[in-house]
């Protein structure tokens, strides 16, 4: 075993693997930015396959020539699948990785349509491989912004969750209670459905398959209308606190040495109070 | 009475009662908390028992298991009420305390239900016993979040009054508007039918079970949208402004040692009251 | 003219309306608080009789007894505003003011309806004099939310006039748009109801009245309602940043006189950095 | 050319062209103002004119008028188009600006409906030219809240594009995965049109015309809508912040005029890159 590796690490085996893995896992050589352009082009190409195959007008005509680019994008993914288990230094890592997991995803249904029909329709889960399209869009910049709204929700996430608990309980206490008021042959037919409907009106959806009949139940509809309008206010306020929260922005809390002055602009290099130079270490 | 309270306190049990209530109240031992995670499972497994019970496919099927499932979930939580009766100090102040009185709306609609058939499905007021969960899910954290968004609700209440006050008007001004101009024979039979298709469009639900019918319902309709639309942006605000208060951020409870006045900035060294030196090791 | 003005002055006439003028017109006193108190029961009662006098139902059956309650009503808040007519200081200014507006309209349908019937549905106005509420009610704070929230929205009137009109020129261009693609077979019967359906769709109420049916004008639909789900958070970004304005906190521009030191809170009398007294005229 | 170019600049030719520039294109003068204020009624006269044509029973009646009024506008614009063709310095520059596009499209579809019927209510777009409107309305205030709020949509492009990218795969995968649990019997007949119903259900508009009916279905949308109503917050949040960063509020346009960095905050007295001092008074 270690001696077969040894014989890769210093053929051209070796050196194959290593220049394949530049080009299919980085985004920093031409090759590399190439081969993640085409395989974005091939995603999207691949997503517009599925759904066109859904539409039955179109299934209907050129139904071939679909089912043909379907097998033909699968097996390139398959391929590509391959390469990066072969290439990749942890095979185990790779697989139980997030974009490894995503990875067989977007190929496992074509394959498993052959036993059970209609599953090749779950090969939008390919779209989740977008994600890639990071890397190539000046990958710092936006993987930057990405965790800063992921930080500001990571932030909040216990006043997420209160605010989620307040939610369900509204939710289910109105679902029930129109269960009791409205009854089956206003559309609520059971307390999960009126959960449903509960949910449809506070969050201001508002389909109209179900909705209230009687007079006490569109009162009882008016009062969680008019929650689900006001606390939507908690959300936005919650997140906006997280995002415009100084300790996140610019102004840092670094003091100048000579005048004890705060306040400064974390990229400053003099104190605006008295000009002296600032300590950037601290 | 003082002899029964003196053996009591002496006895063994005194110190039955005693452990029973610091596992039935309390959730720092294991005990305690093992009692908890049990209770918050019971709560959810009861609140869906009531659920299945009200869809029609499932009752007829599982009819006696449900009623069975029901009333044992019934008098469990019946057989807790009684012990956290007699083992709290003051059953007066338990009684109608907020979870005192969840507890006692937890089973009473069971039995209620002997007498008035239908009213078990108010057993979904169970879900509000959850407010309990908060207790296990290291409590401390949670209730601060809590105290955060209710706090600024609290410091808002009166630009909520406010909010809320120009709301009800809009929606009856506008919902009798329409009533003139629509009438019955669209949809809108009477003022308070009215109000409440203002208040479906004002919060943007838009059930479409009511909707103007003639060019200027249609118009006044789209004013009442537009309001709708934009005067959402105010609660929020108002949440918002409470949230990201830097008088909420900065300031510490922490007090002068002199004069005692609270709500200093963070980073103060002196009292903006009496001008002496804060401790700011507290 | 000016003898009778005398007579009145020193005499109990003069006496009586100036003790009537603190009743009606002032909240301080026992009298005044109670006068107010009935006015805003009777002011609630009477928009609750004209809602119900709506709803055929109960008009049918207590047909007398909502007539008879509407006049003596009607008669009441007459009295009452010739009262205020007598008694203000100048009769001019208080027909012409805002609450003198209102508390007309809050009277005129009544007699209107003797020559056009149904007008008197219009008597919901009377609702506005419900802003007669905030005297009762610790007036000085509550008016003091209003005018926050009115002071934000008048900051922000240029950045909601822009708003304003990017969001009539959408609706307006994608109305058209989807009358040319949709056409009248499937509701767009012309460009003013294709502009009704952009306001609905973008301001998301989604009465679904109106609804595309083609796939171009789903696709169309698509960009609308994301557009109106995304701009949204101008609006509110807008009153949001006036409400979190620094300017508007409690956190003066002030300068410590010994450290200069800024950033004090508007009531602190001494500076946080130095613990020198601050100037507070300034 | 010289030539020809010498004698209109010294001749009456020369002072005429430049004259209409004024009129034309300023709005500081009293006729610049006029012929903007004319010209803004005759836009909005003209798009009424658009718009009431396409309503069947007006059409019908007044069908002669509307079209003279339409050939009318065209006319006068068209006469506008030539006259600033010629006066403006470059006549390539004007006619692919943003203004010579939209003034080219504002005539362009009436002379395309004499081929192409059905086009002239293209001519909607005539509602862009009111963007001249903000050259009469105290131009630079207005200009400057415009400035405000486009570059707090530049600041957060990449945030919103992120955003975005998370809409669209959320759409994408529940508009697919509904396809598969609903399917076209419950109006889900392509997963196209699936995706329309999940941007339908994700923003909160909820028309209604295709809703799940079953269980497993309703369950999965009642995740989009909670995920839709959560969401909501992250736009709003980012906009609020661009709106609120202290850096667009206190930081200055002022540049050093030692190292010419701009972007110091308003009491800043040194220069944070060079510690050299600031003139305040610029």
């Amino acid at each position: 075993m270690t001696q077969e590796h040894d014989r890769r690490r210093s053929g051209t085996h070796w050196k194959f693997r290593r220049k394949l893995y530049i080009i299919i896992f980085g985004s920093d050589t031409l090759a590399g930015k190439g081969f993640d352009v085409a395989l974005i082009l091939s995603i999207i190409l691949s997503v517009i396959v599925v759904m066109l195959d859904s539409v039955a007008a179109f299934r209907e005509v050129y139904s071939e020539q679909l089912i043909f680019l379907e097998w033909t994008f699968t097996i390139l993914f398959s391929i590509e699948y391959l390469l990066r288990l072969w290439i990749v230094g942890s095979t185990a890592r790779y697989v139980f990785s997030f974009y490894g997991v995503v990875d067989f995803l977007a190929i496992a249904p074509t394959y498993l349509s052959l036993i059970l029909p209609g599953s090749h329709y779950l090969l939008v889960i390919r779209i989740l491989r977008l994600l890639r399209i990071f890397r190539v869009l000046k990958l710092a910049k936006y993987l930057g912004e990405v965790n800063v709204l992921l930080g500001a929700l990571r932030a909040s996430r216990r006043k997420i969750a209160v605010f989620m608990f307040t939610v369900l309980t509204i939710v289910t206490i109105f679902g029930s209670g129109m269960y009791v008021i409205e009854g089956g042959e206003n559309g609520f037919t059971s307390i999960p459905r009126g959960v449903y409907w509960a949910i449809v009106t506070l969050t201001t959806v508002g389909y109209g398959d179900i909705s209230p009949q009687t007079e006490v139940g569109q009162a009882v509809a008016a009062i969680i209308m008019i929650l689900g309008y006001g606390i939507i206010a908690v959300p936005t306020g919650i997140v906006t606190a997280e995002l415009t929260d100084p300790a996140n922005r610019n102004i840092s809390a670094r003091a100048c040495r000579t005048c004890g002055r705060q306040g400064h602009q974390t990229f400053a290099e003099f104190c605006f109070s008295c000009g002296q130079k600032l300590n950037n270490e601290d």
